[in-house]
């Protein structure tokens, strides 16, 4: 490879991601042009405030000028997160030529197809691998290994703090609320836990999955969320007992045309039970992994640590190194494809298992009262358990799994179960996935 | 993404890999041109033999004509395995300035430099994410999403049947002989069966794994190797009792310069002791998984079917479909870099934990003096399990686990124990990996 006039990279935040891509940037100066072929040159790194004490970044280097230090860069990495000015500061950045790689989630959930409009139009790239789960390579995978293929589902665990907790809570019989101090003391919750906690950050990941996956545009309130905060110590020993363990799930799926409705896709977001034997199940802590189904390629899993500055740096840093390979070898590169145009269908048309836990009077008949009520809107059960709970003896507890069903049959279900004077409490409604 | 001429795509050979392909090519034919911008044309399939049946290939495609075919095409696909005629028809396309799609590990193993430097030299791309792991997307994220960090090891179970033999013992007990005759009959291994279960197979893996995570030519002699045809039943249920899983492993590991001699890296492929609470050990059946620990990126894994006509060919469309889109958008793409030149250690510098399993002689004094062997070469013991062999009174088995210690090392305490008249046999040395 010939020699390649040096290229200016600009840093746009100084957090702890943006600390530790400078590090990566500076340090492995040497390794990195010989990667490329060319230089990385870290031409200034733009913060809010110049007097903020910032450590790990050579002071010449600060710049609160982030107009001139776009306008002359090659490469620009967005690492400051939020809407604005990040977004502002991308669409300049892409006008004015260069790439950008992001690590910004919720722009690109909520802006994404904004941004990659401009970049496809002006010729400029826009990379996004730490965008999603981390370090873990998906988006690349997804953009370029299955390019080939037709990716059928994705079930992923792309929220590390929530995966902390529900482990936690299954590992150890702690409650929700003692998991999530745990969580937040270890620094894995932000002051504000609900966009971890109810599914938002999930949320933002299934969106951009799910565009890739299937060339669709995914608006961010078409993405069906349900959070963990609603998990119950009587739920984790539930799932225990019966072989299962409780994952917040993002799922992608395509779903074929049924009577109730064309084909399309689902983008959800839940708390599932997820059988111990499926790979998922072994993720723990604050790991991620996304698994995958696709036509031809079967199941695929990725695993790795999904957040943490380090991880999210070497994500950034492939992506840098892949657009500045572009620069030295020309080309525009690839392009985000929405062109399946695909529906994005209501939760009411997906087909899950269901487990639901009801305290019901124990008397004769019960049990052939509620039978009826699932085979009125079709479900069909698959397994039934009673047993008495202890200290209340006039209550039996009932625990039914089901075959698959619609979403709207068991939802008409549990409406009925609520009205009928066998049952005294729907004690937990939870879907089963991975069976 | 504007209207662009048709692609002219070959396929060199018609197995079941080819046939895929094919099928895949031409059923998604829609699909692929709203994807790549173009359509991808099959203009013809190269065969030995025109009057060989041939299922699931339209008549009309099939030639004998390889010159002319390759001549006239964009992309071409070689799925023909073997070294000859495989190589000369690689050179062909790349020298005619086509872009090649291969699945021939045996080739990029063996010829991959050549055939690398020859495509940088003419501007063509080369792409191979099926020769490893099947439909895994592993080579991909190690050219590029790992593009900007710095691996420092990779462990992967790289072979299907090898891992469906090992997998056999340990659920059912049976023998490796028994499960060798199971895994033919499943049409795991080939009628020689010496490729697998000698580890050649997964040594060419290794090579060109560990080529791509360390920027350095390695030569298939300079891969360390050891199969699985030793392994028996006895060392399967130590494994189990102690709570590990024996993997058939290949090792890519960077070795920093210590008192025995300079840094390099090590490329090895043996079978290994890994704990069952590893995410390697609930790798099950006949697939692959690939773990990397990276220095920012931490701990990665990649985890997926790995072989099967519909998985390889699901990764040979994703190469089409990169190579496709090169031509779309121009560029001459992404070179694969062997300018580190690190150095390939011998198996002597490698550090690792060994389980050994000795017969001695039930007398006073016979721990101590092997005790002493081991401490004479520096090998610290971790732990020792001493048991009295059923129906043999008077000997004793010993089975004894050490802290890190060299491969040179432990190489010579197992030959004074041999010599030594307290050891009636040595039963067992295996090494352990992923503690």
């Amino acid at each position: 490879m010939s020699e390649y006039r040096p290229l200016r990279v600009a840093l746009l935040g100084a957090g702890s991601v943006g600390a530790e891509v400078a590090r990566l940037l500076l340090e492995q100066k040497e390794e990195l042009k010989s990667r490329v072929g060319a230089e990385l040159e870290l031409v200034g790194v733009a913060v809010r405030d110049l007097t903020t004490k910032r450590e790990g970044f050579p002071k010449d280097l600060l710049t609160t000028d982030v107009e001139s230090l776009i306008l002359g860069a090659d490469i620009v990495i967005e690492v400051m997160g939020g809407i604005e000015p990040a977004k502002e500061y991308i669409l300049r950045a892409l006008n004015s030529g260069a790439d950008v790689v992001t690590a910004n989630k919720s722009l690109l959930a909520t802006h994404g197809t904004e941004l990659f409009n401009v970049a496809e139009q002006v010729g400029a790239q826009l990379y996004f691998e730490a965008a999603v789960a981390g370090a873990i390579p998906i988006i690349r995978p997804l953009r370029e290994s299955l390019g080939g293929d037709r990716v059928k589902r994705i079930m992923g665990i792309v929220n590390g703090s929530t995966n902390y907790i529900l482990d936690r809570m299954d590992k150890s019989g702690i409650s929700l609320e003692e998991a999530m101090a745990e969580a937040t003391e270890l620094g894995y919750l932000e002051a504000d836990p609900s966009l971890d906690v109810e599914g938002f950050d999930a949320a933002q990941k299934a969106a951009i999955l799910a565009t890739l996956a299937f060339h669709t545009e995914v608006p961010l309130d078409k993405v069906y969320r349900e959070g963990i905060t609603s998990i119950t110590v009587a739920q984790m020993k539930a799932a225990q007992r019966d072989g299962y363990v409780i994952k917040l799930l993002a799922i992608c799926e395509f779903l074929e045309a049924d009577s109730s409705g064309p084909e399309g896709i689902s983008v959800r977001v839940y708390p599932a039970l997820v059988p111990r034997s499926h790979p998922l199940a072994a993720v723990n802590g604050a790991y991620n992994a996304v698994f995958v189904e696709a036509e031809a390629a079967g199941s695929l899993m990725f695993y790795g640590s999904g957040a943490g500055g380090t991880q999210t740096a070497s994500a950034v840093l492939g992506d840098v190194v892949s657009a500045a390979k572009r620069h030295v070898a020309g080309g525009p590169g690839l392009s985000n494809s929405t062109h399946a145009k695909l529906e994005i269908l209501p939760i009411s048309r997906i087909q899950t298992r269901y487990s639901v836990q009801l305290e019901v009077s124990d008397q004769p008949g019960v049990l052939a009262k509620i039978a009826t009520t699932f085979s009125k809107h079709g479900v069909s059960i698959e397994a039934v358990e009673q047993s008495v709970l202890s200290g209340k003896e006039v209550v039996a507890y009932l625990e039914i799994g089901t075959h698959l069903a619609s979403d709207a049959a068991l939802a008409a279900v549990v409406e009925d179960l609520k009205a009928s004077d066998a049952v005294q409490k729907v004690a937990s409604v939870i879907r089963m996935e991975g069976l």
